[in-house]
């Protein structure tokens, strides 16, 4: 490992239901990131995708296609899968490479486009993440699970249904500020709780949106990213974990053992502890998700996640701002490229990009991602340059 | 890069129509490359998989799923594609990770499931992998494409149908001496020459099987292979290439841009020409495909791939021995596992497990693994220890 890796530009789609091909949504968001790094083409040395259901457009194998059409077509590429948490885990492999000396410039992008299949095609879809012969062949779905691992936490710790709600209402009210997200509604506790049921206690404004989008940065070396005079920032700290694959495999279902690891590797890497991260984007397919997420990656202790969402310490101005974007809640969940969209929003905070959603004075920040229920999960560290 | 990377165990299942779920066609691979391995799976440090079509068996997300049912659910994995050459791709990222010192240790294994899904399925999604807007979504499917380049090939250079055949015949002889070949079947000249034509001037008999089945391989440091007392083979040459997507946007489809691009690379890193290598297990989706990829390798000038065919000197016995295994064409092509069974091949051929169709006194071999038309493709060198 040589190299210090950063990230030199990024772009981003809308999130939402996108009528374009998955080709031409992946493209729009590369040749943001391409403007945004003030590079060309063909400075590009790899193509690093994420993406899980390629299949649901008709296109696989999609570095290549994408790389035909910036004009690289000699540009080796690839697509890393691993459910939901494919752009982070795609993340960390470009970083890896970067980091290694194999590459000094490349682009990573994740994109995914689903909605045109409907939500009943799209849900059976996303059960082929889950372990299926345990969990998505016998109907639980994810809706399912993450209402198993709620009633959990609420049964285990002092929380309730209101408490998960917060989440809600604080992301909504974030995404609000985000041109590009999906789900730009502001909501309150009283919506939450009068939402249609999915699967108790989880309701219709706990659970995220189904959304097409993709979002791609440009990983360099810090020497290529000097020489380019624009702004970026640097990659301090990559972790990756994993966790039993099926719920049922884990000793309590109230914590996720892939962030734990992965946390504890990146903040080892960066020499950092959790209270030195100024905000984080973290994986908030579902409120209760979020909770989890923020005890498991130290920022509060275990148990009190629901009650900081209450008490107002995760919003954009409280102790550790969490999905300043929205988070999968409000800004959206294409899940290829979820990953990639959370370093996208840290890159914009960083470089005076994120308007009215800024968080004051932010110089580091922690990006998190799973699949699944968290079978796999990366988190990785940005220091503000 | 400070690591010398071996590859230390391998396994695979038979090639075939397999009845078992995905999951234990995998299963079955990893535990044959853990035991040749002499490790216990407690030693694996990340597993890196290739899969097209998980979605097809349902299930993607494999990783955790796999090192779930090894007992090492705490190891982080993830899934790696590029159409047919997702094998190759994926062993190139593991070497990379390993010889960058990520890790010591890991699992790379290859898997495909798709006959269950029937011959009409199979080729549907298949065609996604080409440039869909261009090819597939015009009707433009693989064995359609391949006999673009074998008309092209034919018109240009001095060869002819029956040359193709010789490639076919071949291939078949070393499959037959494979107990885990798809197809083991001796045949003539003369019976690919009346086997029903699929897309002139390719007939059945041109065309490799659409198959199921799993390989894996250890990827180790030279320092964790030493410790362990096994035989082991040397990873001394990497290189990975890409064409433009679509076949029309080439100057000469009689040549694949991205094999070139990877066997020298390959060739660099080793330090040694096409004709240092003892023999080589090449991507032979199609007889044409292994007529073009011995020209490209450098093993034969360009237009007498096919003589070379129709002479001999690509048996087993003749100056280059090409699939030794059987290749694509009999032994199988399960998309996902072809990059890595190709390593198998040429780890049983230096341990000693090739049996018959043992390729005598060779002691370096390449491999050659390419996706859809040759848009992504991947080369790698071994030496025997």
């Amino acid at each position: 490992m040589t190299n210090s890796v950063c990230v030199l530009g990024a772009g981003s789609t809308r999130y939402g239901k996108l009528n374009e091909s998955i080709i031409e949504i992946a493209l729009n968001a590369a040749k943001g990131a391409i403007d945004s790094a003030g590079i060309t083409p063909k400075e590009i040395q790899a193509g690093y995708i994420s993406n899980v259901f390629g299949v649901a457009d008709k296109q696989v194998h999609m570095a290549p296609v994408l790389m035909s059409n910036l004009g690289i077509p000699n540009v080796p590429g690839l697509t890393i899968e691993s459910a939901c948490g494919s752009g982070s885990v795609m993340f960390r492999e470009a970083y890896a490479n970067v980091a290694a000396g194999f590459y000094d410039c490349l682009l990573a992008l994740g994109v995914e486009k689903v909605t045109h299949t409907g939500t009943t095609q799209s849900t059976t879809l996303f059960s082929y993440c889950s372990d299926f012969f345990y969990e998505g062949g016998n109907g639980a779905s994810f809706p399912g699970l993450f209402a198993s691992i709620a009633r959990a936490y609420l049964t285990t710790h002092k929380a309730t249904e209101e408490d998960l709600a917060y989440v809600a209402v604080k992301n909504h009210d974030n995404g609000l500020l985000n041109p590009k997200a999906h789900i730009r509604k502001k909501i309150t506790v009283e919506d939450v709780m009068n939402s249609p049921v999915v699967a108790s206690p989880l309701k219709v404004f706990d659970c995220c949106p189904f959304s097409d989008g993709a979002s791609a940065v440009i990983l360099c070396t810090e020497e290529f990213a000097k020489r380019s005079g624009k702004p970026y920032m640097k990659v301090i700290g990559s972790g990756r974990g994993a966790s039993p694959a099926a719920v049922q495999g884990r000793a309590d279902i109230t914590t996720i053992p892939s962030t734990v690891a992965a946390a504890k590797q990146a903040y080892k890497m960066a020499g950092l502890r959790p209270e030195d991260i100024d905000f984080a984007e973290v994986h908030d397919c579902f409120t209760i998700a979020e909770v989890i997420d923020v005890e498991d990656l130290g920022f509060f202790k275990k148990g009190t996640g629901a009650q900081a969402a209450r008490e107002g310490a995760t919003r954009r101005d409280g102790r550790i701002p969490i999905n300043p974007s929205g988070g999968l809640k409000s800004k959206g969940h294409p899940i290829g490229a979820t990953g990639i969209g959370q370093v996208v929003e840290v890159f914009e905070q960083f470089t005076g990009a994120a308007g009215d959603r800024t968080v004051k004075d932010a110089e580091i920040a922690l990006t998190h991602n799973f699949g699944a229920t968290g079978a796999s999960a990366a988190v990785h560290i940005f220091q503000k340059v």
